[in-house]
């Protein structure tokens, strides 16, 4: 299968397009190096050395035989994606191209604007890309658990029955996103849902838990084809955030109490699930939706099962509560639904002691690329970036956002 | 109070603008005459022959002896807007300055884009301008009724009580909007709802069913002050464009079996339920979702309506049906709940047979302006202009979206 991977530079990205490679797929990558571009912005860096692509590709060459082919270009320039898709003709497109951190989302209102018009911009690109040009092509799109938001609910898998003043239908499940970022997602969904049903397109959106891990069976065969660790408070999930922080003896950092319960899942089962949707292509005009993830845990578990395998390293690790710089409730139902990709043959690797173990490993291997400054939260929900109040917090990292934003600042400095 | 009437040049801000000056409160109109702009990209024009808004302001001042300020600029470009909101330090910001037409938003890739990303970022813009500029400002902010589409259950206002495995919640009414336009004010929905919730913003989102009707007591007091009225296949509502049908002697066009349902309200309506939402302002924090419509009507009601009052006044009117060029469901149930502007005092304009006379007659007044060659509909949900074979469907206006679309439109005659 001829399997298209947007943002295939990127965390999610790269395992997959690997994984893919592997499998005997005609892999491309299309990528316009913007997550590389953030790091720079933000002055942080991913705790692995990864390599530029061009190597990467190389050395994957090399090591495997496997040729991936590369489209350097932004999906949400029409004229280079529609290029890009009439020369590789894929059969199924996995769109992982965009913005998708939060906290990058909340910075100050031109990142906000930026995610929502960069994502959404994109993902219609690819829309109207796929009637025109490949309209049997397969898109899977990487949504987010983050749709839901914390309903006090069972949260079911796109779509819920409900049955109001003695009537019923089956309608989309009402979504509380708590970020731009996550937003924009949800405007995806709602745009993608529609094309499918004037267009006949063929779609899954996946949403998909709160990603762990580095380490692939692919990204182990040579270091040069090592994946990202984002542990910074912008882009770096929470689990490789405190196995970092343990690794250095830094208190992981729990927001608030802790009682935050999201959807998490192995960077392993992500590939696989890619696999799968490729595999079980959806009908034409149909928009399924499936919940990626495979266990629940709260904020505070996690951290205290961080707190055990340090122990057991002869660490010692202490758990920091700060005030939540998110709106978001700390304590709340939360039961999500994931059993379609269960049912497709997803078999999960689950968050135990040995991963812990290899993960904090990983961890105190690369702990001198560490920047402990880079882990304290410095976006707040309420308090977006917007004048020198906010300008006088940010000593730490004054470059936070500073390439794209500087004529806003300029602004409020004026004041 | 102060009221900014965003968009305060078009059909309904114009008509809001002069009803909420009567009534005494300081406006300003904020405009960038982009809907005119749109006039001239489609080759169309308003029945009615509205003036400059120069004009119309200064005949305004002279009749009424009321000002009404007025700022240039576009919403979507923050630096005016922000100049603007510290100028005029409104109490309250009507929000119409959207495109608004769901066939504008359906000619082409482009044009779908640019209706997404200019009523997303205009609206992100005045939230965000409200959050640091007037914080306690309430935002009333114009939806759509197209934003639920034609779900099988009763529609409510914004937000629904589900009740699901055992466990309850109140959550945003599931939305199922039916094109690119519509999909825009859902994006905008969940947006403001956000920002409610995080900053504490007082919202008002009206949902607002089909406007009908041109004359309100203060257009009516000099023909400079005429209000538009659009006939056309791309931003004419339904009502006034079979009214203008019977009074050139062509047949109405029905698309499809015409059993489409949907909400209505005469524009005097529209501009008392602005008024009533500007006197009882939102909480802070809270986002208040109005369905503001008065009645519900099929498409061919409406048509048989029509017909009626055609012999009435002598006229012979027919009913064509239409191929239906969106993808919609032509029968359906629909039960939206519209009781809570009633409950805050609005006294409905309900539809009769002296209005639509009175509709008539001002088509037949106006009867010269009209080109019949306006009314077929030339945009087609599932095939938006993207090559020849719609090109050549469209001698009858070759211009229709040609302003903005040059470049799609050279890459598709190269293939």
């Amino acid at each position: 299968m001829k399997i298209a991977v947007l943002g295939g530079d990127g965390y999610c990205g790269w395992a997959t397009a690997l994984y893919l490679s592997k499998k005997g797929h005609a892999v491309a990558i299309v990528d316009n190096f913007l997550r590389r571009q953030w790091d720079h912005e933000l002055g942080a860096q991913t705790l692995t050395p990864i390599r530029p692509l061009s190597d990467r590709l190389r050395i994957w060459q090399k090591v495997t035989g496997k040729t991936i082919e590369l489209f350097v270009g932004d999906v949400a320039d029409y004229d280079f994606l529609e290029s890009t898709i009439k020369a590789f003709e894929p059969d199924a497109i996995v769109h992982f191209a965009e913005q998708r951190s939060a906290p990058y989302s909340m910075i100050d209102r031109k990142h906000a604007i930026f995610t929502q018009v960069n994502n959404v911009v994109g993902t219609m690109n690819v829309l109207f890309a796929i009637r025109e040009l490949r309209p049997q092509c397969h898109l899977i799109k990487l949504g987010t658990m983050g749709e839901y938001g914390t309903p006090n609910i069972d949260i079911e898998e796109g779509y819920i029955t409900i049955e109001h003043n003695g009537r019923k239908d089956v309608l989309p499940y009402p979504k509380q996103p708590g970020s731009f970022y996550h937003l924009s997602k949800v405007h995806d969904s709602h745009n993608i849902m529609f094309c499918c049903k004037i267009w006949g397109i063929r779609a899954t959106d996946l949403n998909q838990g709160v990603v762990y891990g580095t380490m692939t069976d692919e990204v182990e065969l040579d270091e040069a084809l090592i994946n990202r660790f984002d542990y910074d408070d912008v882009f770096g999930t929470v689990l490789n955030r405190f196995c970092v922080q343990a690794a250095i003896g830094q208190p992981l950092t729990v927001y608030g109490s802790g009682g935050q319960t999201r959807g998490f899942l192995d960077i392993r089962d992500t590939v696989r699930c890619i696999e799968i949707a490729c595999e079980n292509p959806a009908k034409a005009g149909e928009c399924r939706v499936y919940n990626q993830f495979t266990e629940q845990f709260s904020v505070l578990e996690l951290a205290r099962m961080v707190e055990a395998a340090g122990k057991k390293l002869s660490m010692n690790v202490e758990i920091d509560h700060l005030p939540d710089p998110r709106v978001e409730s700390e304590q709340h139902y939360y039961n999500a639904k994931h059993s379609k990709l269960i049912d497709l043959g997803l078999q999960p690797h689950l968050l135990s002691d040995s991963l812990l173990d290899s993960l904090v490993n990983i961890a105190v291997k690369y702990r001198d690329r560490v920047d402990a400054s880079l882990m304290l939260p410095q976006v707040n929900w309420r308090e977006p970036r917007n004048d020198r109040r906010l300008q006088k917090s940010m000593t730490a990292r004054a470059t936070l956002g500073g390439a794209e934003n500087s004529d806003v600042q300029t602004g409020k400095t004026k004041r």
